[in-house]
């Protein structure tokens, strides 16, 4: 069912795959699916993923100033346009619909997972290369894809249709691709054939492991 | 009874009194200053905390980078060494007393609030200036100062007392007068008189704020 | 004659005026409006910015990444999109219609004024705040601004008419425009109507001057 | 004759050796080893080589920032000490002896070969890993420890003895073995032993031999 995106992301999925399955199949998401999440559950998800969008799409502007080439800087600023430019104007929109103004909006608090996540990813990325930086940030990527494509197949409501299509939609599902091949050509060309035998990849593991249960807790700011 | 270690200390403290007390006025705080406190759980905060001491100073290291003048760098690399090379290792000596071994030590996982905590005050400085980095690195080492202070006089078990003597010691309080001082300069030379009027400062308050607040949930590892 | 595009950047402007005219009425400038430029000289010039354009797209990105608002990240990614999406392919087109393939183009060695220029402006933006970085980053992009105004009216040659029509025309002109409205709003948010006050504001100055000097330095590129 | 300090090292050097003899066999080693540098040159150096200091001590406060375990904290805080507590200090009173006041010394304007080279260096630890970091940071601290072996020997002339006492005596070698031991063991640790085989590893080379010449090119402010 689920289309792969990188061969790396396979393999940092494959050494955490108990951490992986709670996020992707957290009760959120099957609620999400069958469709008996409160709305108001659901939009306190979505003014929190408000203040996630600004500090992710930030994390993702790191990636652009520490890429090593023109292509790899293309694909990120393709992301940071994506998140500031589309996503983040589709949640205040989203927000609208469901009666949160724009002034309430930006008022929100900051949930402490979404502080402690979000920061988590921004100073992996500032202390660490690039790689470390990408395996924090591939958890909530290629994750929200693997649910939107889960979800469109098995969903039982239409409660929560707009949010299905939109992550399982052709737009963020080749994001997700050019994504995966820029993965796997940046981790390559690093690190060779023989990355798992080094040191620094022990700590590209433990960054992506965190990091996957960081977005698995933030799930529970719907249930807050 | 508590003396001031600076003016824009103060000034930080009174814009969130309320949480600034109930950081140092925990019930861990109370439980150490009568012994209530299970060595158990003041086992699990020291553990907990020796992993703080590991970020935190990454965190005051940052602060030389940020340095602007050879003072700052002074006083800052002066607190990372007292840090390093002092609390540390007292941390790793005081462990040992309590029968945890050092291999063990090393191994505590790290605790999400411990995560939360030092991820913020690394990426406020990484992101902000030296004043957000040291408005956010301020609550710890002056809140244990204070605390110091506090318990020394009016505690009624001598069961921390050497947790007390530390931070209530001159060595502890000198350090907490030096870098107050440098506090104070720091942001009168940045800021001017008016300091209190610029966007700036709003920013610093918060990073003050949310701090003592994840300073404050800090204590909490003991009870986990 | 030449339109300001900001209140800030005219108090910048006046704090150096000498190295300002230095940098925009620099030999290099002259030659290129009375097409007195060698045509080895012009693209010595093009490869070494090809490169400049790359770190300085990076540091553009720092500024998304250091951003507080979602209005900074709107027109900070704004600029990283035009200059990696669209003047970064111009140059390979520019150079390619002047004879330099671009696998020869991205072999160039990177020149000593290059590298001083844009690991001083990234340094600056990493180590201090985001108005330090956009200090740094002022003085290129509105300095081509002018540049490509004041040539626009008094250029003597049609030589070198479509780099004059590239800075010149409305799309280059629109960008220094709202980029010069946010740098307004950016620091009188932040520091407040007496901003000439601070000790801040003497960094500001000394960044400004600085990486004005870089520019004008980096015009020599093309007579090495 | 020379002492290997780390195997890295020796690698490192082998990859630009040309580049290496060029800054430790420059010009002005020479005529600081038999005399005829003079004084006004040698003061030169040293006022623009306090500048120096301060950016390096900042770029070795990142490494602190950017270490991995407890054991690479202590050791880039040992330089950070020595550089801001003892080796500025002596550069301070070495000055006051050779008749630069303090308020002359820290008035002395940067120069060009000064700013590139710090700066990149703290750019590519910004940017990069610890690993870049250091890479970066190697050629000054070895570097400088190799030509105080040499000169030890060599020196023709006593004009300079305390500089060449300073960098060829045991607390200084001490310093460049204990960092030498760590540089392998941060390297190996993290990159395995087929480290050469992965492009991360070009980067490095280039790391080391871009800061390599600009070391170089630092002598030369001693003739500006």
């Amino acid at each position: 069912m689920v289309s792969s995106y990188s061969k790396i992301f396979e393999v940092l999925k494959k050494s955490c795959e108990i951490d992986w399955h709670q996020y992707i199949d957290h009760k959120f998401v099957k609620k999400l699916s069958d469709g008996s999440l409160s709305k108001g559950s659901f939009l306190k998800y979505l003014k929190q993923d408000y203040i996630f969008l600004y500090h992710f799409s930030r994390a993702w502007a790191l990636a652009i100033v520490k890429s090593n080439s023109i292509n790899e800087m293309r694909i990120t600023s393709q992301v940071v346009n994506a998140l500031i430019n589309e996503e983040i104007k589709l949640h205040i929109e989203y927000c609208a619909d469901n009666g949160i103004k724009y002034e309430d909006l930006i008022k929100t608090s900051e949930a402490s997972q979404n502080l402690a996540y979000t920061r988590y990813v921004l100073e992996a990325g500032y202390s660490g290369s690039f790689l470390d930086l990408i395996a924090t940030l591939s958890p909530c990527v290629f994750g929200y894809g693997e649910i939107g494509l889960k979800l469109k197949e098995s969903h039982t409501s239409s409660k929560y249709k707009k949010w299905i299509d939109t992550y399982s939609g052709a737009e963020y599902q080749n994001l997700c691709k050019t994504l995966g091949k820029m993965v796997d050509a940046s981790f390559f060309d690093r690190l060779g054939n023989n990355f798992e035998r080094s040191g620094q990849w022990q700590q590209i593991l433990k960054h992506f492991k965190t990091a996957t249960n960081l977005e698995k807790d933030f799930w529970s700011v719907g249930f807050d």
